[in-house]
């Protein structure tokens, strides 16, 4: 089994899903079902069924772990944490700091997850994984379905004062998310992962016109709906978490840091200042990860010892 | 020839000279020769006889050609630019933005300077260069010899308001810049060519001990001594005026950036405001040369559009 030609999430080598211009191409996520309150999908929402597969360094991981705290889901979803540093076989379960053996099913590494689900799967190998005790197989690795599913589906054992997905606001919510996933949150990966000038320039100049908008919108608004915090704040919130820490540097997304947005970064500190955004954010682990995991952009794997950025400055929001 | 063993300035390959421990070692600096007023040396200041071999890119470089235009030299001291994109061969004469063909030798690389000098070099080619038109070959490449000689050496045509290098100063002056040199100037390249986790530690460290100094230092007077400009602000200067753009995010000297330090980044801003420092400084030169020129560090040479920096704001340090 050829594991380096197995692309996990941004294991991207120099054979990397890369168009002819150079632009990056994120691979699709092959499990894409959904848990539903009335058990119609086949998956019934339940406690005790379900298990994530997260690891604390990806960003994508990172939205339904702070989704399955803000509705308070600890005791009905679980959660285990891969080691952060990953080599050519893929997100791996070792003992470490913040992250452990696999206490469901015992694997040695996630891909054994994919394998039980689809015996020869030889896909994109990703977190997060929502993993079905009952079936016994990954009912999706399909994030941006897994955090509305957690935050809507729950609701007989969540906290349900926090709507992250209000009906009123989700076309709205569903377009703000479209332009972020685009610009933002995979914005990022298209500026590191570029392997022409063009493509990057093309990508690194649509990530700012976003943030510069971002920027405007949050002047007038605590969240970025007004005074509701929602998914669109989780989504956007992991890109900013990670941004002058990595971001920045590892894949050049430099024109401004997020910490000289007056508006972006104090509405970043708002959020992490709160247990479900501080309290699942280990910098440890995130620039470890990518640091380590990319050679084809970092072949020294040494990771930066800066930026030194108070997380914990007043943040003034709440006026 | 084997060029691709040839290690130019910064140019270190995988094969780069690293001590055991991952540090970063600078080759030695093979012709020495120095200019004096009384002609000792055998290399007497005379106008028009020397020329001075500079990448716009290069800070050593950059340095012999500030202290050339604070001296007023331009005439006395003729100068050429070499391409900022060094490739294999080494630094190159060639048509572009800012360069241009040797109008000197007519040579295409650099390193027929060093064969016209010493045939059968093998050793680092490097920039500056300082020229002797009389003998045919190089006087230096050592270029903290090349400032001390351009500014006190030249006198006679020189602007003699100008003291760089002020004969009270000198024991000061030299201990300043040995700590300069270490932590700051080749310390950012320890940093970026450091291939060990425990050696890029070590040089981050001293560097932003040395910055934290610098930092308070500046308090207190315009210059790093007092009122009086002098060659340690010269050497420290071309390091500050690459760091923000090149060294936090090539090398990883990220702790902070220069931005960060309000005397720092208001006394780089200062000296950027005049002809000698601004007018010499090419961002251009200075970003496409170090991302293109370091595949071991930055193998997709794709160059940041960032940082954005207001070099021209108001600094403040006259008052």
């Amino acid at each position: 089994m050829d594991f380096a030609v197995h692309g996990d999430y941004g294991d991207y080598k120099s054979k990397a899903p890369a168009a002819a211009d150079g632009a990056f191409n994120r691979p699709t996520y092959r499990f894409q079902g959904r848990v539903t309150a009335d058990g119609s999908s086949g998956y019934p929402a339940e406690p005790g069924r379900y298990h994530l597969y997260v690891s604390l360094a990806c960003p994508w991981a990172h939205r339904s772990v702070i989704v399955r705290a803000l509705k308070k889901l600890e005791d009905v979803v679980s959660l285990s944490v891969v080691d952060p540093v990953r080599d050519g076989r893929g997100w791996a379960f070792r003992e470490g700091r913040g992250f452990g053996a696999d206490p469901v099913n015992g694997f040695t590494l996630l891909r054994e997850a994919y394998e039980a689900s689809e015996p020869g799967y030889d896909g994109h190998v990703s977190v997060p994984v929502l993993w079905d005790r009952e079936t016994g197989r990954i009912v999706s690795n399909n994030f941006p379905d897994i955090t509305i599913d957690l935050g809507t589906q729950f609701e007989r054992w969540a906290d349900t004062s926090v709507d992250l997905y209000p009906v009123d606001l989700r076309p709205e919510i569903d377009a703000l998310n479209d332009l972020v996933y685009r610009t933002v949150n995979n914005g990022v990966y298209r500026c590191g992962f570029a392997t022409s000038q063009e493509a990057y320039e093309e990508a690194v100049t649509a990530l700012f016109a976003t943030l510069d908008e971002l920027e405007e919108r949050l002047a007038t608004g605590r969240y970025l709906f007004g005074d509701r915090l929602t998914e669109a704040d989780v989504r956007l919130w992991v890109t900013l978490a990670r941004f002058d820490a990595v971001y920045a540097t590892h894949f050049k997304a430099n024109l401004r840091r997020i910490a000289d947005y007056p508006n972006l970064w104090a509405y970043a500190r708002d959020l992490y200042q709160r247990p479900a955004f501080g309290g699942t954010t280990d910098f440890d682990h995130i620039k470890r990860h990518y640091y380590t995991t990319h050679p084809q952009i970092n072949p020294t794997r040494i990771v930066p010892a800066g930026p030194l950025l108070d997380w914990n400055a007043p943040h003034g929001r709440d006026r």
